[in-house]
């Protein structure tokens, strides 16, 4: 969530309880400013730890810069995605450690042997497990939690890595989707669809209401490398793609229209006053969102679904006991 | 599991206190064979219903040949699947309604919109609802159950069709995956590529084989359409593919090797000893499974995983109710 997940949304989290998360910053003076006006909000004294996280993309993050910007804020947590090279979160982690001791290093990965390689190497605090429902970036080849959750847990703990906390994400997008989490060894989960919607959330808002407006998720989505060719050649790693809502580039595209003319349209929408987000699935530009977007009915306060959020992992928790 | 899921695993899970299925059955005179076979083993009564599911393909089968089978033996439950047009699933059920009174119908779905059409029209005792994760056959696109679970139940209650059950399918490999599915909203699960390695699942010894010893299911695992034009033309109605073992037809197909040249190379493989069934990923045949594989450790009888996932629900349950 790059710039869409900022200080408001992450201050707002972390006061209704949860821990608020700022999403993946390229700009790091932006970073440093989101930090400064998190730590007032949250009348840190110097000495804790910022009781937020902060995500970076490997193959784009300055590590110099990077480690500068934690060095001098000490978030709680650093989430480490996306690198070119599986070994670079090892190098990662070692550095955050030096420089902000007491954050936790989390690490999202997709697979099995990713986790593995990256519990051995980094030996994060946290392995963030990826499902294939995630919206935004996330490997190409995947599956869903029901499966890749347990799966990664029993392969660490069988490697003697057991310690590593893990993580669910991908789908959970009301208290439901927590137990379920949970149910399948999760020690935690992070939301990011669910949180489009929050008031919180820097987005555009016809970016929102698609967001609030759209049922059926797993139709009305599409995981694919196209939105990150919409500009011009992707520049993510090889082995990723990204879920977005379906739109008249995706549609077009999966019609057999060349890239070349699925830019020419998305550069001459983005002119228009919407700015390429057009409404009811005609817009151009990418708008990211998981497939959990057809459970997000409404706007509301971070609080409110934090809130919600805790109450209905409770209840579907008695609810699934019942039925069992 | 068309030609796997026969009569000695369906007898076996049901005398496991589970429901047995027999998998889609389009040669009707052995499905006949099967059921007279499974009445048999269950000593059955003549009044009763045979406990045990059958499943049909509603594009492939023929449906006054199915009514007779049906309405001799009278299975508990009639699941179907993949109709040509979503309207055909309102057709069967009636008749099934008519020739075996007390069976329940059930219709597997993959999309919130096809649950709400199908609850309206067919009126099934139980959907289906499908995830991405499932092997075999299901929606091209699609969800994992965390989200598409969930949406289906909601959306089932708003329509004032909250009467009708849900059973989750499509990644559910163990006691977790059913604690999670019943966290999500649904009334029971359906369990497939758990069975694979069953020992009473007739099953190219090789694919079994392949199942017990294929980790990171995400990864290893491929959800195309490649796998049905194999032998030529796929035969599926628009909009389905089916998730199998990655390969080396897939492998081909996805480096651009052309469909002629690898439905050959298929074809030359067919004839070696294994059938085209090779392992380690070298076979050309395809070896349907769902994400789940790498949850499978071991062969195992219908008996011993009835009994495993059930007393790894309950657990799964109270260690999500530690965690929260």
């Amino acid at each position: 969530m790059a710039g869409s997940a900022t200080a408001p949304l992450a201050v707002a989290v972390t006061k209704a309880g949860g821990l608020g998360q700022i999403g993946s910053a390229n700009d790091l003076q932006a970073l440093d400013g989101h930090l400064t006006s998190a730590a007032k909000d949250l009348q840190r004294t110097s000495e804790d730890l910022l009781p937020i996280g902060v995500g970076f993309l490997l193959f784009l993050a300055d590590v110099e810069e990077a480690m500068g910007v934690i060095g001098r804020h000490r978030p709680a947590v650093i989430w480490l995605f996306a690198a070119k090279e599986v070994g670079d979160y090892a190098t990662w982690a070692a550095r955050v450690r030096r420089v902000s001791p007491g954050s936790m290093v989390w690490v999202q990965v997709g697979s099995v042997k990713d986790a593995l390689r990256v519990g051995k190497e980094a030996e994060p605090d946290v392995l963030v497990v990826q499902g294939a429902d995630a919206g935004g970036h996330g490997l190409a080849r995947s599956a869903g939690l029901v499966t890749v959750l347990p799966e990664v847990r029993d392969a660490l703990v069988e490697a003697g890595l057991g310690g590593v906390m893990v993580v669910g994400s991908g789908g959970v997008t009301d208290g439901r989707g927590v137990a379920a989490a949970l149910s399948l060894g999760a020690d935690g989960v992070v939301m990011g669809t669910r949180f489009l919607a929050a008031s919180e959330t820097n987005l555009h808002p016809n970016w929102k209401a698609e967001v609030v407006s759209t049922s059926d998720g797993g139709q009305k989505t599409v995981k694919s490398m196209l939105f990150d060719e919409l500009k011009g050649p992707s520049i993510w790693p090889e082995g990723y793609d990204g879920r977005g809502l379906a739109n008249a580039s995706s549609g077009d595209f999966d019609r057999g229209i060349g890239i070349d003319e699925v830019r020419k349209l998305f550069a001459e929408a983005s002119q228009e006053k919407d700015g390429g987000f057009g409404q009811d699935g005609k817009g151009r530009a990418a708008m990211w969102a998981g497939t959990g977007v057809g459970l997000v009915k409404k706007e509301q306060t971070a609080a409110e679904i934090v809130e919600e959020v805790r109450a209905g992992a409770q209840k579907a928790l008695e609810d699934a006991r019942a039925r069992l």
